[in-house]
């Protein structure tokens, strides 16, 4: 009975048309030219060199990309078992004719053939999208991408910017941040003013989300503008050789600047949490990274709680992080788990840690999957396999053990899949006007010391092993509007396209109280309360914040 | 097959009446008023919350009852998918009349009417303990609870000592230590003499537990009368300000006090491991608490060695720590798997501790669960949903898995359900007259060196990072009893009401000399050996000791 | 349908003869003399104590086995709910002649009587391999074992090397060490001598593995002679009561020239992660050890990155550990997961990451299980255990949910269970003359600084909490070869008699860069490569480098 109700449910949910809110696809060659590029994803060549094949195989120069998918063909039975191994032959399968259950030395050349054939056909990637009820993709930009020349309502563009909170030390990553902004920047001011560049050329461009990936040790906090530009000047001066205290304190303050952009812009800030880079140095392209399972989402609590009305989507590395994910999202409005990622996107992790998220997350904020894919082609499988687990665990801990109808647990699918990226990313909204004042985008203090802070200063911060020195010195940061709630209004007798509106309400004194910043500080803050010019500003914005009810949300 | 098993296996467990080792019931006021008790509950809140719902309309002052169910209700949509809001129905459909699957804007209010009339009727309360056959419960009392005014053999005492723990910093506790005791609150000495009045005080309103939530970073250890006198000082003249050494220092100190009182008053002590308060400070009333997953038991490790006779009932917040609270019942006697606590009481992570833990740790030392409930009628629900994941785990792992026969499954469910529940706190006995030898209670020497610490080494420790000072002075603490293991013994030819007496026996030398105290501390103990008379309390303390055997245990 | 074809793939499963690669027989007592040897085993005397069975009864000095068995039978139905006790009864069912489903004061004697005639019978030991079908028993040698005595084809030696690595600090241990090697040891350059005297003999005396547990905290690196020199003059003046600095040095220092005596002798290096030792110093004896699951795979980045033509089997104590297993298997080719280890190797634990492993790492490296027995009567139950979990997992993840053949699940379980214990541990290779050019194991420069290290230096590093001081020593090390990929060819054409020999590469001077020792180290290898000697000696060894290629990988 289990399995006829998990083939059920799954062909319900696999009808849906789906947005991917994250990929890697280059909107500029969405789809595979060979198979090569299909055998030449990460997954096919560190599984193929974990098994020993040895890497210059697969990285010779030069090599043909016949000849590439032969060699590595000769390595895939060592890989048949593997999640990995499943969405390839799905893809042979489906778009390639493959009739085997394996792509074998046999039968490869003719697979091989063919894919090149179909691909090398006009509308192609259209083909594949509209066979994987793709509606839209969402993209990985680097932060100085141009965003020209595809159409970015099918594409959707992501501002990722690992590079400027970990390698700003080198000098090619501040030239390209130089150029994309048009801006020199020699201090923490004009840093911070490049960002807000580049979240409104993003926005502008239709950018729906800002993403970034973040090692086990990393715990977001506050740096004020001095200690920022202390450390720029030492990373002008020394590049990547400057002390790691330098190195941390300003990728402290650009990922912290971010989240105020994401704040100001209205973008939600996609958070993949825990990869440790090039861990095996000697492994294949993009198959050098694991990670430390010792991680908590606790040392995000700073961050969640100061910016209340930014969403995050979260994804995390290690299973064993899952818990604390399902937990956060359950107490923080604004912490939405985020697919299955990496490591954990395998189908033993995926069916527990998808159960434990159901069972406790409010399921207008929770996003099911998406396929990180780098080819186009990958989508299909990799949601194909999502779904089937999603119907496993639908039939079994909701239809079987809750006595749930069926058709309330495809709801439940429906909604995981598709309505909560929708509006978790305000999918159907124009957002590319939607820009802050300018005013706000900038709000240092024109009389707050931005040093250079004094050299026995800066020796004691280079010396120290942590990067907190900038937190003695908070009250030279500007002050904050109070925190506001982020809220998800259910108005009354609101329809789709007349909803109204809810301000946010501040939060009490007595919540920043505990777990905010020190009470000297909190004083100053309420001195400098927003102008009537900036509480304007703000209120203008919230005119179209709105977060579309649950659809069987009562009115009232 | 397996459905209809588990179908008849929770029948089973289902007449079964049980005894709620753990809520937080108030006696005066055990059941609820009208359904905004029920939604109130900060399940609902927090989830409603989460999921859009402003804070200030859940907690404005003076909101009528009626009025906040209505609000609730209203964001009730966005969780039906979590296992919480399935307690709330089972209350409503099992308790209030309601025929459909949701509480909805349509039904609401003819339920509340229904519940608001339940509840004034009298012997609503027995009502509700004999449809969810609950026989007693146990609550969580301040430790200045007067105890008075309600049934005690229903409603049974439970001593919780967070706030001495944990706030011994503020005024207002001390003073309602000094209060509850009687006693002036100086230094050390008194400290410990106030705790042996709580404890006596609890013993003989029937108390059968003490109790504690910890945080993830708690590492208990002895610390010395002299390092507590110092740090009392300091927080008597400095209160919440005082150094956090200090705060630490007498935290382990009345932590580590409570556990002798454990040993002395032959009362177990329940560790709820792993809670970080007010991570989420603009949250709603006690949904604002979370987690670090990062925790081991390891850090318990002394505190099971040196507390052999006291049982430790332990909950852990996280599933990750699961295997090793099951790992470390295996092997310390003193260890007792307690209930599913909190963000680990959802089914899949129950599902999966409570079968890791069925098949490694001795079935009678494994307590199945506790509602942990601030209203009675969520017993019914929470230990419906436990039952209903126990005969899913018994059926397929035992008896499909290993062949058992259901009698034998449900004869395991049985025990873990309520016989545990009976021999870890001694139900049946009456413990209010056994009070432990005053000498006993007070065991420091008058001629130790009390403090307070010199000016100079008070410094030394406030600038120190750690509470550890008092450890070097280990040697100036009275000699203690050796250690006893553990005993739970299976008497020859025993009957349920004539069961011999099994001494406890003193640990070896042997295994008193690893892990225990340093060699010169163990030669000042020699020579002191308890006096006859103590060893006589002692003694006809053991004279009541008896852990009753497993039922089917062989007559020997 | 799940159920039956369980069955049938467990059948399956169960006819298939096996090598253990892990356990700690004893070969001159390798099967069981009375019962108590079966019930005296850890597991029961722990789980006996642990649920009330006084540590004095079980191990009273002199204890007749027949009483010593009447004694735990009394405590076993408090265990009845355990695999570990589902181990005891198979057992007797299957060799004693027990009929009922439980070992009980009425049955016990007659199975006693059975097992002492069975066990005194001539052949019991052949009887015991033949109806377990084990081929051969890989053991756990002392350093010092003679390994005399016993047939070494079919119980294999193992180095066992815990006592060098975490106990030369006893004179005892160092006086065995000099015992066995003939050597005397006072300084770096003699101690690694003396190690490959250990290896040598372990070599020839047909041992294929090395191997060693290790506690959660620890994180190999290499250690400068210099600094185990300055170590070891602490340890021979101080012993045990040497600072914790020399100690760790030294233990570090030994690990890693066991690794590198692994690399020159070609034996896999076992590592069992994550083991603390006595923390219930009053437990049974084994029964006091525990863990803590706060461990990471990542402490090993370095070792596996240096050491890349090694094999690491490796085991996890704790199951949430098992996905960063299973990762670094996937990237890694040398890390391969090894068993389901002690306090995981029970069944929900052992399916969950059973289940893991399957799906993500090549099949070709994942050695499914080992008995870890003292007792050959061990093997059949554990091994039914973990084959019936693989039949489930078999069944139900692969051909359930991804429509494999049974054929192909049955050839996945041989796969695992036996062909990769083959491959690598070489299985029907003689390996006993393979043995490296002298000249390589002892590549410590003659003109390198070897200490001792000035007193004032030695000074600091004993004051330091780290022994880390060796790494500003790492200059003085002699140049290594550049470390190698660990290749496992799949030659064209070839057929398991007959295969073709596929040098190792060396790996590209980029990836050394990354993650490898500082720029100046580099430039002093690279001036020192290996002489035209050393590159013949290695590419001997190459010759028979191999990995028996997966049984249905193309000619090419």
């Amino acid at each position: 009975m289990s399995l006829e109700l998990r083939r059920r449910i799954f062909e319900q949910l696999d009808q849906l048309v789906l947005i991917d809110p994250h990929t890697h696809i280059n909107p500029h060659a969405a789809a595979s030219r060979t198979l090569a590029d299909i055998l030449g994803y990460h997954y096919y060549t560190e599984l193929a060199h974990s098994a020993g094949m040895p890497r210059q195989e697969i990285e010779e120069p030069g090599l043909d990309p016949r000849e590439k998918v032969w060699r590595l063909v000769g390595y895939l039975p060592a890989l048949r078992n593997t999640a990995q191994y499943s969405w390839l032959v799905e893809i042979c399968q489906t778009f390639f004719g493959l009739d085997d259950a394996d792509l074998t030395p046999d039968n490869w050349e003719a697979v091989y053939d063919r894919a090149q054939q179909q691909m090398a056909a006009v509308g192609w990637e259209a083909e594949v999208l509209r066979r994987s009820r793709l509606e839209a993709v969402f993209l990985t930009n680097e932060f100085d991408d141009p965003l020209e020349g595809f159409d970015t309502r099918r594409y959707i563009p992501c501002l990722r910017t690992d590079d400027l909170v970990f390698h700003l030390a080198k000098e090619e990553v501040r030239r390209r941040l130089e150029r994309a902004s048009g801006l020199e920047v020699g201090d923490a001011r004009s840093l911070r003013r490049a960002l807000a560049c580049l979240f409104e050329h993003f926005k502008r461009k239709g950018a729906r989300a800002c993403a970034i990936s973040l090692p086990p040790d990393f715990t977001p906090r506050p740096v004020s503008p001095a200690r920022a530009n202390t450390a720029l000047a030492a990373l002008r001066s020394e590049g990547p050789a400057a002390a790691a205290t330098h190195r941390q304190a300003i990728g402290y303050y650009v990922f912290w600047t971010l989240a105020e952009m994401c704040d100001l812009f209205r973008l939600p800030f996609d958070l993949m949490i825990g990869v440790n880079r090039n861990v095996y140095a000697a492994g294949v392209h993009q198959g050098r990274d694991l990670f430390d399972s010792r991680v908590s989402l606790l040392q995000y609590q700073e961050l969640f709680n100061q910016f209340p009305r930014v969403r995050f989507p979260i994804s995390v590395l290690a299973s064993v992080t899952n818990q604390e994910l399902t937990s956060y999202a359950w107490i923080f409005p604004n912490v939405i788990p985020h697919g299955h990622w990496w490591y954990s996107n395998t189908p033993t992790f995926i069916e527990y840690d998808l159960a434990a998220r159901l069972e406790a997350v409010p399921h207008n904020k929770q996003i099911g999957y998406y396929s990180d894919m780098y080819k186009l082609e990958f989508a299909l499988p990799k949601f194909a396999m999502y779904k089937r687990i999603l119907a496993k665990v639908l039939a079994e801990r909701f239809v079987i053990d809750r006595g749930w109808s069926e058709t309330r647990a495809v709801e439940l699918g429906r909604q995981i899949l598709r309505t909560n990226v929708e509006t978790v990313f305000r999918w159907g909204e124009d957002l590319s006007q939607e820009l802050p004042d300018l005013a706000r985008v900038e709000p240092l203090s024109p009389q707050g010391p931005l040093g250079p802070i004094p050299a026995a200063v800066a020796l004691a911060a280079e010396e120290a092993a942590t990067p907190l020195l900038g937190e003695s010195e908070r009250l030279e940061r500007l002050p904050e509007e109070p925190p506001r709630e982020f809220v998800l209004p259910v108005p009354p007798e609101a329809t789709a396209d007349e909803e109204g509106v809810e301000p946010a309400s501040p939060a009490p004194a007595s919540s920043a109280g505990e777990g905010g910043p020190p009470q000297s500080l909190q004083l100053e803050e309420a001195a400098s309360a927003p102008t009537e010019g900036e509480q304007r500003a703000s209120e203008s914005l919230r005119q179209t914040e709105r977060w579309p009810p649950w659809p069987d949300t009562p009115s009232r």
